[in-house]
């Protein structure tokens, strides 16, 4: 049986992508990162939803990716920005090189389990933000990670050119427990409605005619 | 002034790249990592180099790679194999995929800080050993560290191509402090002269007609 370690941060890419790779008849590792980030909710519902899928779960702290590089996310004193998620403020947000800081971990644990594949859901609409999830870059890590080891891993990355609306149609047809997944990039009780992963999020159910299931703290006509 | 982001290990080829690249005029900043490994000697020896080099020099624990990944050289149950450095039992000390984790942290800190350069000293020798060390690692590792940002960095290594003998050689001729450098795998006092590490070292030396300034337990001709 096909072994996958996935990066899931408890989000609406990953978390669909868990669905997808385990509908497949691949057996999932899930693997999620701590690194200080405000919207660390995003890992409980990782696991909760591990535990519903019966899907092993390792949590790893990698607070040693702020120490190296500071960003928006992790800062109590960088204000996280709102609006558009296509806006050049948002580049605020990225975490320098944190997609290959995440890819190199999974890979070990890839390698020390035995699995054949490292699968992440990088996605067209993070592309002119996040410089590590454009394709150029996914194609070298591929290569990267193809050659790290006298074992063989496979990168996954079949959302590479979906948008994340896309993506919510396919996890609609999988039955996504969407209710258990979390994208607010800022650390309140319910969903902001306002910062850009959120604004993302709302289109992305809209895309798809479907009601996100999560609470929001404020409408969207409030947040225009 | 170019600035080099160096993966100082506090062993022979990071230490004489770090004279290397302060001979060519570029401000170097030195990172270590600790990831459990027994021979953690070999960070004082960093750290000393540093102060006396006046290079700034971060450490970075790494114990979540022992987390996802043990091995030989970090688990106290695991035996660390003595002979010669190409045989195959040698392949129980690769951390896997160690120099992936290394170098993405490293590229994080040089974004974080405007470095044009990542810096590490992979050579010829460890290329049968160790996957991550191979021209084709290095290659892809190259790539996707120039592509991971919008900001470019370069990595660097220059001795890709040398056998440790020829770097120390290098090493001689820019008055690199060796006394302060160590390369033991076991956690001794003074170097086992026996491991695989200490063989090689040894080798070195020999082949730049030079001796070796750090103190041995047994002499070679004991060792075999």
């Amino acid at each position: 049986m096909a072994k996958a370690v996935l990066i899931l941060s408890g989000g609406l890419d990953s978390t669909t992508l868990m669905y997808d790779l385990l509908n497949k008849g691949i057996e999932v590792h899930a693997i999620s990162f701590f690194y200080g980030q405000k919207h660390s909710k995003e890992l409980e519902c990782a696991h909760i939803l591990c535990d519903k899928l019966n899907v092993p779960h390792k949590i790893i702290d990698l607070e040693v990716l702020n120490e190296v590089a500071p960003s928006a996310l992790t800062r109590s004193e960088i204000e996280v920005p709102e609006g558009q998620y296509d806006s050049d403020n948002m580049k605020a947000t990225a975490v320098p090189n944190r997609n290959m800081v995440m890819l190199a971990l999974a890979t070990a644990y890839a390698i020390s389990i035995g699995a054949n594949y490292v699968a992440y859901g990088a996605h067209a609409g993070d592309h002119t933000i996040y410089p590590d999830c454009r394709p150029k870059f996914v194609k070298h890590m591929t290569d990267a990670i193809a050659s790290c080891d006298w074992s063989k891993v496979e990168l996954l990355v079949p959302y590479l050119y979906m948008t994340k609306g896309e993506i919510v149609k396919v996890g609609l047809s999988l039955d996504v427990d969407y209710s258990s997944t979390w994208t607010c990039y800022k650390g309140g009780d319910k969903a902001c409605g306002k910062c850009g992963s959120c604004t993302e999020r709302l289109e992305a159910f809209a895309f798809a005619n479907a009601v996100d299931p999560i609470e929001y703290e404020t409408t969207e006509e409030e947040s225009e």
